[in-house]
Order: C-alpha cells, then structure tokens, then sequence
C-alpha cells in the first residue's frame, strides 16, 4: 500500500493519494485546483488514479475533483447523504453510509458523520492483505488533530439560518461513532493549523484515535449541552468567499486553465482600474509602507495570502498582480485554488510607476504608544478589524468593530470625515484594511503599529468586547 | 538599443526580439509558437512587445505570431507582397517594399525580397540615435551564413509545379539588392546549420554583408543562369509536413494550449493504436534496438525531432509519446512547433509493457561488412532511404531508394514476399524506416549498421545514383 | 509542533524534522548526507536546527550528522549504549537509556533498544503544551511498520561472529518493551519498503503501537526461541558495503562536497580504465542490451541504483557515469550516500563512442523457454545470482548459486572456457552480473530473459535450493 | 564554427564559448568566475573546452580562468606582453603579438592592443574551413560597441600615479591598428551597457569595424591630442574595488566553493555585527524604507548589485546578506564575481526581528520640491554623492560632493552635529549613502527623494560643479 499526504500550505489543506501496488490502482481524496502534483506523484509511483473522492462538499477552496477525473479519466465518487439541498449537481458514483469500495486490494468503508456538514463523509481504510484490521481513516473536517470541524459555518458562511445548533448536535452524535474506532488507528485530517474550518488545530500532520481520546478538547466535554455551547463559542468569522465556494463545489464549473500573464505600462492599468479592476499588491509589509501604486490592496505573499484574497476580492472584477515576475505564476495558482481565475495582468513595478511621473502612496502609521493621545488630539474614530472572538475578549475603550474582511458592507458606518486610527492584533490586518479603505476614497487613514499588542504592552487599558450583533452572516 | 537572438535548436530557427530602451517598445520577428520565452526577456529587460512580423509565410515551423499578438495585443505587421496566392488571411497590418516604421527610435526599412517565397521580405534596422547608418539586417529566409534560401520549397513542398526556376531567378535579383548593401552591415538570417531551408547553412548565429560578399557561395556565381542552375542542384527533399505549415501560417488557426498528459496503461494503449494512433519512441538508438513497444516508431528526441516527426507523423491522427514522463512536455512543445498538437497521451514504459507479459520488439541488424552476403544469401532488396542528392553521389549497386519520409506512399513498390535491407548514411534514420516498415506490418526489415559510410569503409563498391523521377514531389 | 519525515526512494531510508514552534528550535532524526534539503525545510518554517541525532550507527547508508552539525552548529547527540565497541570516535553529547532532552518544550526520551545493533535507542517524543501523553516515538531500525530490524547484519555484513543469535536474543527483549508501550502512539521507522535492512517492511510511512501489535509478524511470536528462529530465516544477504558504513559512520571522515564532471573523450577513458575505473553505465536495460561501452557495468537509474552501487563498486577505484549529463548530478548525490565519493568524470555518450570507431558491447541473451535446450547444446553453466533465500525456495537443478554482489570473490569458481547462461529471478540483477563477467574477461556470457519467473512458467522444473555453506560473510 | 556569447547583466560583462565542430575543441575567452554556464553549455554541444585565455588582467571582475581550466584540464594561454608589471604570477601558456594558435581548424591571431592596459590582447578569427578572410574579432576592453577602453583605470584604481595619458597615447595608436581591418569583420566587446570600463557602451551585443568606424566617437577625433583630452575627459570614478581585482587576478588565489548558508537569529546577527560584519540588504527600496535592520546597507538586487558592493564592502570584513532564503544562492554568486566571498550567514527577516522585539530602523525622507527649506530651517548640509562628472555638469549651490563608495574615506569632512540631507541623481545611490552614514553613527541623515533630476524639474537652480581635487583616487 502507498500512501503520501500532499499539504498545500495556503488553505493549510490535505489531500491524500493512496494506492495498491499489488494492481497500481490509486485514489485521490479531496484534490486541490492545481492537479499536476497528483498526476506527477502518480507517475513516479508506477499508479493510475483511478478514483477521486471528497469528504464534504468544501467551503474553504474549490475542489480539484472534477479538474482531476477530466485529467485521468478516473471515476468520481461522492457523498449522496445530507438530503436534497447537499447534493452534487453533476454526474458521480453515489456513496451512502456503510458503503464501501475497493481500490485493487485496499477497502474504503464509507462512515456518514455529519456536523460540520450534513453530507459530510469519513473513509476508514484496511489494507487487506495485511489483515482485517482498518489501519487509518480520512476524516476530512469531522475529526482534526486537536479540534473537530465547525458547525457553524453554513449558517455564518452560507446564510443558512438556524443550521448551527443542529450541527452541533449532529457532530456530537457522529463524535460517539469516532469513540468506537479503536485506539491504534491512524488518523488523517483534511486540515492542519491555520485553517478556518476549525479554530484549534495542530500543527502535526496526523494522529491516531487513541491520541484524540486523550487530548482532543472535544473528547473531554461531559454532555451535548457543553460540547454545543464549547463548539459555537469563539469561532472566527468565515471569510467571506466561503459562500462562493459551497455554491461553486457542487456544480459544474469552468475548469482550470494555465495562461501567461503581461505587464501593463502605467497608462493601462489606470485604464483597468477605471474599469474596477482589483489590484493585489503582494510584496512585504515593508515595501507596502516604504510606497505602493494608489489604490493597491494589501495582501502580502504568505500562507493567509488565498484566504485573505477571499475575504477582501469580489468575484465580479479582474484582478490586477504587482509583484515580482517570478512570483506571478505561483499567485495565479494560489487564487485559482478558491476559484478567483480573473487574473488579467500584472501591475508596473513600483520603480516604473514612480519613473512615469506618477506618485506612490503611503500609509501613515502612529505608533500604539501614541495612539491615546493621537485619537484625542484629531479626534480619530479607532476601527478595530479583528474578528468577534479577539474583540470579545479585550478591546480599547471606545473602539469600533468591524471585520477586515466586511469593511464594504459597512462603509456607511465609518465617517469620511474623521480620521480612522486602524487597528488591529499586531499591525498585519489592519494594513489590509488601511489599504481597502484608501482605495474606497478614505483620506485620514492611520496604521496602529504593533496592534493592540502593542498597546497593551505599552499599559493601554482594555476592557471585554462583550457580544455584538451577528450583522456580519451573510443574508441572502 | 536592445537586441537578442532568440534559437531554437531542434527547427534551427532564430527569432529576434529587439527593443528601444528609451521608450520601452519592443517588436519580435519571426517568433516560434512557445511564446513563453519573449514574455519572460521582454519582462525581464521592461521593454512591452509592441509590434510583431515575419519576414514571410513558413513552411518549416508554425509561427507563434498570433499567439505572442493574443498574449499582449501587439500589432501584427505582414508582408502583403507576392502577389493574390501570397496573403496572410487574417488581420494585419500591410508592409510592402519601400515601407518603413518605427519601434520607439528603431526604423525598420522593408525591402522585398522575393525568390526563397513570393511574399518575402527582410528589415533593415537603423538605430536613429545613434546614426543615419543602418546597423543591421533581418534577411528571414533569404540570405544565411554561407548560403541562400532554397526557392524550391513551394515547388517540392507545396506541390506548386514550375515555380521553382521562377522562384530562382527572382532569387538571383534580390540578391542584385543584397550586394548594394554597406560591407559592415550586421546579417541576421532567420536559420543556422540544420534546417531544411536551405543547404549549406553555418552555425554561426549572424554574419555581415561584406563576410558574406566573400565567403558565400552565392555570391560567387558568375550569371544567373549558373547561379540557378546551382541553387536547383542537389537540394534535400522538403519534409513533407512542409505543405501544411505553408497552409496553416496563412490562416486562422487554433492557438496553442498546455495540458498534463496521463500514462497509458498497456490495454489502453492498444486500444489507442488500433484507432490509428502513431506511436513515438523518443528514447535513444540503443534503447530501441534492445527493445520497443510494437508499432512504435523510432524518434529519438535530438535536434532532429522535430524535423523527423514532420516527415513521418500525419496530423490527422492521435500521438502518443514513448519516453521518460520529465521529457513530455518538452516534446509536447517540440512537436507543436510544427502543428503537431493531436498528442494525446504517453505509453507505459518498456518495462511496464514486457512485465504485462508483453514482448517487445526489436530490430535486426547486420553489420556493413555483411551486407553483400547477406542480401545475395536471403535474396534482400536493399533499400536506401537517403535523400536525393545523396543518392545521386553514390550509391550500393542494385539498391532501390526511397526516402524514408515518404515511405508510406510507396509502399506498392516495396515487396512483403523478400526481405529489406534498410541502410541510410550512418545507420539513424534507416532505423526509423525500419519501425515504419514493421510498423506497416513488413516482418522481414532488418538495419544496416553503419550505414553506406559502414559499407564503403570496408571497401564496398559504390557508383553514381544518376537522376531520379520527381515522384516524391507533392501533387494536389 | 512542527512534523515532517523526508523519505530518500533510494535508499528506503527516512529521516524526521521536528521542531517547536513556539521557540523556534527543531531537531532532525537519522539526516542524510545530503543535507540541503533539511535547511530549505528549516527556512522554510523559520526554525532553527539545534540538535542532530541517530537512532543507530547506521550500516546502510553514510549519516550525514556531521554535515548537518557543521553547517549548522547543532549540537550532535549519540547513544554511549551498547558498549565499548559501540562508542562513536568523535566528540557528541552522551544518550544513555532514560536520559531525556527538550527541543524548546518538546520532551525526547532515550530508550535503549538493541538488537538490530548493541547501541540502538528510540525516542519517545511528549508535546508538552498538548499533554503528559507521549504523541509518537521514532523506532530507527528497531520496529519497522510490519517488521523489525534484522540482527543479523554485524555478522553478516560487519563480520562479528556469533552475534546474531544474541542479537536476536536482545531484540525480543527490546520488543517487550515496545509491547508497554500505549496502542495511540503513532510509529515513524528509519526505513520503508525496499530496505535491506528488513526482509518484509511496508510502504507506508508510519503506523501506531496498536496496530504493529495487531499484525506485525514478531508480535505473534509465541516465544523467544520461534522469534528468534524466525527473524533469522531467511534473511537476505547483506550488501557488502554494509561493513564500511559501519566503520565510518563512527569516525571522522572527510564531509561532502559539490562538484562539476567534465565529459570524457573515448581515449580518455580508456585511460581511466586501464588505470582501474570503474565505468557505471545508468541508462536503461534496453538501451544497455542494445549496445554499451565495453567494460561498463549495468547500474540502471532507479530506487535500487544506490544499493547495487554498494554491492558492486569498490571504495578504492575511481567511478566513471555513463549517463544523460542532466542525470548526473543526482548520480553523484546518491553515490555519496553511501560514501563513494571517488567519481570522477562522465563517459562519453555511446553515440560519441560509436563514431570514434570504436565498437559497443552487446549481451546475448536467450529464452528462458529455450535455456534448457542452449545449456544442453552448448555446455553451459547455469549460473544463478539471487539471493540465499530465493534460491533456497526454488533452483533450476544443476544450477550454481553466486549471489551477483559476491562475484567477484567467487571468480575461481567459475570456469572461462564453458559458457555461463546467468539468470536471476527476472532478468535484471543476471544483466549486472553478465555485465560483472564481461568486464573480467569472460567472453561467453548470456543473459537468461525473464529469469526463473519465465522459466517456470513456460514449464520449467524446479527443487528446493537446500542450505549453503555460509561462506558469503565477511571474514576480518 | 560554434559561437556563443554569454552575457553577465550584472557586471555587464561577456564572455565567448567558440568551438569547432569537426573536431570538438572548443575556447572559452574572459571566463566569469562561476564558470557552471560554460560547462553546460559545453556538454549540450558536444564540445570539449581545451583553451582559456583573457584579453588582459581585468579591473572589474575576478577572472574564472583558473576555476575553467582546474575544472576541465584546458591550457590557459595568456598575455605576456606589457612589461615587467604586467605578467600573470601562475602558469600559463605564452601569447604576443603576432602569435597565433589554432582551436580545431579555428585559427586565432593575437593582437597587443595596449591602452586600456598594457598587456592588453585582442585575438583575430578565422574559419580556415570557410575561407581565409577572418571573420571576427574578439576586442576585450579595447573597443566597445559605440565606446573605447578607458585607459585611466590603472591611474585611478590601482594607483599607478601618471600612467593615464600614456595609456591614452598607447590607445590611439592601437585604434589605427583597428583601423585597418576589414569593413565587415565582426566586433565582439568585452562590455555591454553599464560597465564601468568605458562610458558609453552601447547595448547592442556586437558590431562591426565598418560600423564602428562611421558611428563610434573614438574614430571621429581628428588627432591624438583631441583623443586624449577626450577620453580623459568625464570617466566615472572606477568602483574601489576595481584596485582589489587586478592584484587577485595575476596571482594564484583560492578558488571559488559553493555552500549553503544559515539563516542567523536576531542575538547571533547582533554578535556577528559587533564583530564588524556588514549587513547588505538586498530588498528593494520600498522595502528598505518601510523598515530595515539597524545597520543595514541599502545594496538592492538589481544589474547594479555586483558593482555596488564593490564600492562599498570591505574585503575584510565578513557579509550577511537581508534578503529572501531564495535569493541567497545568487547573491552569493554575484559577489563570488569580483572576489567578495566571505559571505557568512543570512539575517534573520525583518518581520522576525521586529516582533523579537527589536526596532526596525527608517530613513527620513525630504521631498527635492522642499529641500532648499528644509536646508535653511534644519542648517541641514547638502551632500551630494553622485560622481565626478555629473557633478561637474551641474550642481546644487552650496551642495558638498563625495561619491557614496568613497563616503568612509570622509567621514571627517562630514559634520556629525547638523543634518546630511543626500541626493543624488534620482534617490537611489542617495539611499545608498544614507545607510552609509547610519551604519557610521550618523543620526541626523535625510534622503532627498528624487535626487536633483526632481530638484530641477520643481525649479531648483543649479551651477556648474567646476573641477574637483583628485582625492578620491587610491595612493597606495
């Protein structure tokens, strides 16, 4: 049996190929977009992928199935539990619980557990030469190292009302499946740590059952009631793309396709940014501060760099890259991988920008130490851009909350006419948001440096955030 | 002013990308259809393609004109020389003889130079800043290091009957133009030592008008009437995919696209060739000889790829690849060059084939030595597969030739009933006869190797090959 | 905490980054010699190597500790077990069973496991800020995933006498302390499938205490006595390089170091190999049967390149490649796995050989169908190089056993003035030993196509292969 | 003939790979130090490299001629003419004037063409097989394509007091030799744009004589009088490293090693930096703006990178290098050109130092349109660190001049108790000097941005800058 994990490092997401070589057949469960690490992996190995599978229909990235099955030919097979409004909309291989299939010797059983999603499916595998004994199960966002997947993210993400609670229930009901597994099993999550599908994961790439009896906080709850009132506590806000993607995973859709991308001379991109274009600036913090071409996004090159292009681009407008040539065909990449394919160009680089005569911008920065005075000498209005469970816990007297990443929706409740002291944990976010705001025409636009951290540390008092209105779930 | 020769190896085909640093403009002449390379040096050098020609419509490659035009909307200048049969069937700009633009302070002159093709032109490049006097030459087809531009092509190639001589004299009066030009003017023909367009090329990438005046053969020659005489003489057969690139360069064709190719499994395979597929085997003459898929045919992937696959591999048929799965994409562009774009998969490996319980094939040899033994001992036709003017210095007494990429059409006149002796120069492309022949279910085939170098080397006798009939040449 | 095993294909052999991330400080288990990789993965996750260490001194490959700690300044931490033969010869930090040492808060613990070797440990690994459980430990070649480590080797490779039943003896002694170990914890071995270092290991990466207890074979030992029957049985021979890596991996020696081959000319390498080199020819077994340098010894490219290398080239001869340029780099890289430093330059590619008028070597081969009838006609010797274990299983009668890595050694046994027909099991380690032969003078030589698999299955008669004498170990 | 050119942008420096391809010898003239490129390009071509030579002892880069022929076993044939100061200290073959040596049927005549220096050679091709006119020429630092040699390097560089007239004289009586060779001969320089050894490289690759003639200002001067003064007239300062070039280029020095670096914590850059490493931040100038460590020189990666540390690192002192882990290898190589190889570690990134707690440093920056205000409010000195001719063209009143790699050489000419406000032409090279003088312990320093081309284009008014005293030249 050949098993490799393959972890793609922006979504913090775990794909699996594993194959019998006994018949060279081979499986991929839940690809990414960019395929070509499967099919080379395949071909080193001597195995045919001839079956793709998912655990769930995903939130958090497109899904490469189709992308996959059209690239080798393979048979898709996917979950048809969950009811009507979780079922794929395009020709699959059904799979319902206590199904299984083989691929050559190696015995996929098929285990239906709900919460995260209601179609949500784990695949206990037993090499059967070896023995009767399963030796791993893919859990997908049922079980992570450390943590389970939320139940909340069709409410908070898709805008389905009410759904939380019931999830919660059904993955309390599915955990009591997971209990029963033997202890010595492997286990294999669809995610690591930094993904939004969970807000404790670890870092280790797998674990076992016996291992998350221990120490997995949801083992440790003592009734239905606590595990649902743990789980729905402090989770972060979905990125806003989430929607998109539960939409876009279930139909048929466009499939990848490589291009080569031009660089635009300062006149042209003007053009596309008169015509609404997003421009993503991915170079450093540093070089962001040091001057970047009017208008530019913040989104510097790093593993949040696809999460955060979800939270903040539409998927309406063509994108516009500035950054180093050589990075453009791994970004192009990084966004395909939650669908954003409109990639038009790339931007000038800044030196040229500046050579044409045209100014960079800049944005001003105080540092935490001085933001008391500063608010109060220009009667600043600070924004804080964190997210609910950071807020909740400590915030500045007298602060504003709203998200980085739903700064549009809320545009009609940030004054144009005050400066905006913009803040958030440690100086990151918050430029994002400095640059979003700078692009939708806000002038009196100041960074915090350093974040609350910064001020904290410096002896700025913070007090409970307490509980907001839930504005931010989608409506649709 | 920036300059860059751009060479491909395997068509031996240069391409020039040329820039104005002060305005930041570039034009790329004559470019190949994997436009990658220009996008990369014009980023690099922050010069934007801004303009794109040809020096004439080819028979050897499939210009990349239109994809580097879609890639960053450059304007495409052609020559509407040659007359009504000579016209680009596509949007373009008109260059005729006299016409001159600008890129940035470059001045391009236009200069007809009719004889290798009706429609031929080449540019003569001034730097204006730097002086009134040209710098340098783009001759395309028409005068290379050492040689000139075959005017035959269309005759043999394109099967346009009795334009050759035409076509030799025109040749003749465009050098007359030629010789006009300043000693120390740059010379950048569109070919080194290699390719098909002409005889006798260097493989020096550029010359000089007043070098060539010294040195070229074509210069030399006393009246027109030996100058044609000579240029008709001893030309190579024109690959025979040289009509279909004539073809297609004139019109709106389908633009190249990357995809991953998947590797067959032994069953599919043959499932491919009875629908007719050709099979290429790009792996080395020892590799072949010890063993090959049956039906394969025999391109080693060299500089000569290209080239080969042109002769022998029709377009209306699927392709799938024999080699190392890290060499795929390279031959997938290598075969693009020419318009093979129909590769539709790669086989299983050798081993993978003979451990399905599968044989392979092979090839017989017999040394040169033997030859004469040989045939007069199993009654062998020795066949010669070289080209004409090959033939015509000397070959085996008793030999039949035919050129081995024209083998399927004369596969009447080659017999089942007695064995072939297939023997080349140096014992390369008689092997890729020999895999068409076994390939067209011919049993009895068996290599000469060494070639008729081999043969004569061990004191065989030679005599003159005389004239042929021109039955190779494409009649439509 | 961070987790990641790099897996070298050649060598089966893995090793383990590890790091916490909260100090940034990380460990590597087992490093390979080419240590590269560890520090791009270290940059990669912004930690910092602190520590190096082993699980064993190594008889399979060349540890790369000594590089790692010189590039890095980590500190080098060794077992002082096993006893006075057992101490590494240069400077480290002392383990002895129960020490324990943090890598920032993650907690390894020493525990003394002998048996494959007298001075083996395993660390038990505690993410302290996740618990007082331990998450993993790391067995070295202690438990493989459905084996153990062979005890065999000192005796058998390294040539200390009567060691292996003690060893064995102390392996089942060590097991029942794997035994107490938790069924949760996760099991990451120093090698996988493929490893000479077992006879049956698995291919996938890792597995749990509580599945080795449940399907690997010595778990279901009854007593001490059977274990120790059984692990001794059957064993394969040990590659003879075995007792040099043993030696220096427990001394200083010089560390590795890049460099460029130049391409020989065919005079100059004949030179190298009047002087004693060794040629290595690393192209494919077609390209091998279908014409190679005379002398050149058959090492194709593959997972088993390193291990055939070990077997069967001397330490004290130069090493020239023949090979694919782009190949050898890499070529170079995985020699000096195993120490062989010494290459020294590229052989010319066989077409350069061919046109300087030289000849390729062929190897005949004949059908296992006809080997029978051959043998009958021509006298020939059956020679068989496997394994002792494969042939004691099934010989073809009258067949004489050399396994192909002793040749050498057993030259006076093997008679030049009858043919030797050689055979393996399926027709590539008998191309290496035929290759072997040529290379010392023995002209009839032929290959037995598809070995015994073929042989028996086109009817061939086989008998048990009894025991033999043990006169293939090393005596020092 | 073979001919390729490879093109070094960042010391604008090219060198020659000539071979001939009957008999597979080939040349390498002026190898670059990391002389990989040519060995590849030598296998690809089936070409073994048996000749090195140089056009003369070169100021600008550390010759690869020694690693090229340790590398590969070629004889190294070298200039002997100049006079007793000018003779390489290590073996090598013999040339004068008038010698010739053949590479294959290539025949190579070599010409002493002092000037630029004494020992300096150009050597004459010709392609025997082709005919017995030469073909091209290869001039080293003699002629350029639109320029000359400067022949004050040896003056102004190494010292050599009173030598630069003479050089001028030997110069023009060399160009009457370049005089009479053939309109049509091919020019192959030394340089391209942006070398410091002339001052006004064109960027076209090669020329002509005939070329040459008509448009190279060289060849318009009327007498040798007019020449000198001419040439003499406006060089740039040589990069003080230029002295450091020649003396390691005639004596035997270590070759150059690859090895891969470590990427240091903030403490350990911090004991390394109180050690006297230089720190080279090789981030753009947005990035450096934004925030750099304390220390840091501004020594972006640009085409400007090699001569810029030329200018401004000590031999002495080891290097850290602030850059992405990615560029590392380059950079090592590029200083490795000119000799700089004590590179030593990478710096811990920005982001990392930062949130250890420590500060960032900034430079301030003053818009050119407010300079005179600021001066006269500050007391600020204007210190102008652009080169002698650009000053002497036009200046700022009351500005101070010290080109910015002569600044530690000043530093008491600098006041330490008001404001440096810095420009240069465009804000670049000012940056530069900024981190000059902060690394020095200058507080009080500020960028003009926009140097004094923004200066004047806001109407600031300039004077001419007159002649300056000669201090910057070396006496040694």
């Amino acid at each position: 049996m050949f098993f490799e994990r393959i972890y793609e490092r922006g979504l913090a997401q775990a794909s699996f190929l594993v194959g019998c070589q006994a018949t060279g057949e081979a499986i991929v469960i839940d690809p990414k977009r960019d395929i070509d690490d499967y099919l080379t992996l395949a071909r080193r190995e001597g195995l045919r992928i001839r079956k793709v599978t998912e655990t769930h229909i995903h939130a958090d990235f497109l899904s490469g199935s189709r992308e996959l099955a059209a690239a080798t030919g393979a048979e898709l097979l996917l979950s048809d539990e969950g009811g009507r409004e979780w079922q794929y909309e395009f020709p699959h291989t059904s799979l319902r619980h206590g199904d299984h299939f083989m691929v050559g010797n190696l015995k996929f059983e098929v285990l239906h557990t709900p919460g995260h999603t209601p179609e949500h499916v784990c695949f206990l595998l037993t090499d059967t030469p070896a023995g009767s004994d399963p030796v791993m199960i893919f859990t997908g966002d049922f079980v992570f190292v450390g943590d389970v997947g939320r139940p909340d993210l069709l409410e908070k993400a898709a805008g389905i009302a009410g759904t939380m609670e019931d999830g919660a229930q059904l993955l309390w009901r599915s955990l009591a499946l997971f209990r029963d597994l033997p202890d010595h099993l492997q286990v294999w999550p669809g995610h690591g740590a930094g993904s939004a599908c969970g807000k404790a994961l670890g870092a280790v790439p797998g674990s076992t059952v016996g291992y998350e009896k221990l120490v997995n906080w949801a083992f440790q709850a003592k009734d239905e009631a606590s595990f649902v009132a743990t789980i729905l506590d402090g989770q972060p806000e979905p990125p806003t793309y989430f929607a998109t993607m539960k939409r876009l995973n279930k139909v048929e859709r466009p499939l990848f396709e490589k291009k080569t991308l031009a660089i635009l001379e300062p006149e042209e991109l003007e053009a596309f940014m008169r015509k609404g274009a997003v421009l993503a600036d991915l170079r450093s913090k540093q070089a962001f501060l040091g001057g970047h071409i009017p208008g530019a996004l913040f989104l510097p090159w790093s593993n949040a760099f696809t999460t955060w292009a979800g939270w903040v681009i539409p998927y309406d407008r063509p994108i516009i890259l500035s950054c180093d040539a050589r990075l453009a065909d791994d970004a192009v990449i990084a966004l395909s991988r939650i669908g954003l394919d409109q990639v038009a160009a790339l931007a000038p680089d800044v030196d040229t920008w500046e050579q044409s005569g045209r100014r960079l911008a800049l944005v001003d920065s105080v540092d935490a130490s001085d933001l008391a005075r500063h608010a109060e000498h220009t009667g600043a209005m600070i924004l804080d851009v964190r997210g609910t469970a950071e807020f909740a816990e400590a915030r500045i007297a007298g602060s504003k909350r709203v998200h980085f990443g739903n700064l549009r929706k809320h545009m009609d409740e940030l004054p144009k006419d005050r400066p905006l002291a913009v803040h958030c944990k440690a100086g990151n976010r918050s430029l994002l948001a400095c640059s979003i705001l700078q692009s939708e025409g806000y002038d009196e636009v100041i960074n915090v440096s350093g974040g609350i951290d910064a001020w904290v540390k410096h002896g700025g008092a913070v007090e409970p955030g307490g509980d907001e209105p839930a504005r931010d779930r989608v409506s649709r």
